[in-house]
């Protein structure tokens, strides 16, 4: 058991102190997923991502590897690669980012790219032109099903989330996904963070189920 | 009657069709405003700031005059000055500009410095050094009194105001400002501007009283 796993059980614990609808709340910084096409573009043919450290969700990992970001109106350098590769690269950005590289990004559920604008992704001297796949990504919970029971939610429930810190803000809409490899967490984007001032070990309320 | 003048008065049509608990919402960009013992040393002995675009709260304007920001890690560069000039200075950025500069800025309200952090202030080769005076501005609603009798809130209540744009979001405990001489309008910054995704014309429904 590493140290974040021992952080997501207090964590845990606390929430279980609080009330039985509270939820821990990430912010997730920008970041990409890269096929394993592009990793071989990108770092060379047959490389394999390196795993640096393990994220809240079991399996998922930030890597070594890091790419810059390029659009028609600026650049974000030494942006975070998760891995594992995955069919499709995309690239998850706050609006903040997406204003700076200068692109449109349409809020959408991780995976669902169709018709988003693209950018040029490089590392080193090597760059892969994304046609599409620049997203920002819609506010969402992972749970288990014991979870989802406990909150008396399922998949593709959308809820609203009280959550009380430096700001108090109501998210509403947001997407329950349910799945027993998931780990219980609410991921926010920077802009949500900072509106709402998230402070570390913060926890969510499920108030409602949004209609 | 100017042609912001105009919008306002539109924007209070749509907001009076939409329902009367309605509001319209505004961000407020990064900004400072000036005592004109600073105006001085900026901008010289006697200088007057030159308004250069009205705001929508009455006799409030852009001016032409701008500064740039320093803090122990780094510059925001070209910050809109806001006049007229006011009995203190301080500084209202969003916590992402905050994070640029350094400086870890409380949540208040305007003219609240009290205890915050300083940074330099430049324009040219002249500087200030300010010892207190960069705060996050604390979400809040400009309104009159026949505003506040049509919501059935009064001075320095906080409401709850749901806004629903690119993504759904409630503002909870949002402070009540009444005066005969504002503008109804809802101000946030751009940390919370960029989590609802919002547009222009977008309005806020006072949903709750916070308790």
């Amino acid at each position: 058991m590493n140290q974040q796993q021992i952080v997501q059980i207090i964590d845990k614990v606390i929430a279980e102190f609080q009330g039985k609808n509270t939820i821990p709340v990430e912010a997730s910084g920008r970041h990409v997923h890269l096929c394993q096409k592009d990793v071989d573009i990108l770092f060379g043919r047959g490389h394999q991502l390196t795993p640096k450290r393990e994220l809240s969700q079991p399996g998922q990992y930030l890597c070594q590897e890091r790419v810059n970001l390029i659009g028609p109106k600026g650049m974000l350098q030494n942006v975070a690669v998760l891995g594992p590769a995955r069919p499709e690269t995309q690239a998850e950005l706050s609006r903040t980012d997406a204003r700076i590289v200068g692109v449109d990004a349409p809020i959408r559920e991780s995976g669902n790219v169709k018709g988003s604008p693209g950018l040029v992704m490089t590392a080193g001297t090597n760059f892969v032109t994304l046609n599409e796949g620049v997203i920002v990504a819609r506010n969402h919970i992972h749970m288990t099903p014991e979870d989802a029971e406990r909150l008396g939610v399922k998949d593709k429930d959308e809820v609203d989330v009280k959550v009380q810190c430096g700001r108090g803000i109501t998210f509403n809409d947001v997407l329950v996904r349910v799945n027993s490899r998931f780990s219980l967490s609410m991921h926010i984007d920077f802009d949500e963070a900072n509106a709402v001032d998230l402070m570390p070990n913060t926890v969510g309320e499920v108030i409602a189920r949004s209609c």
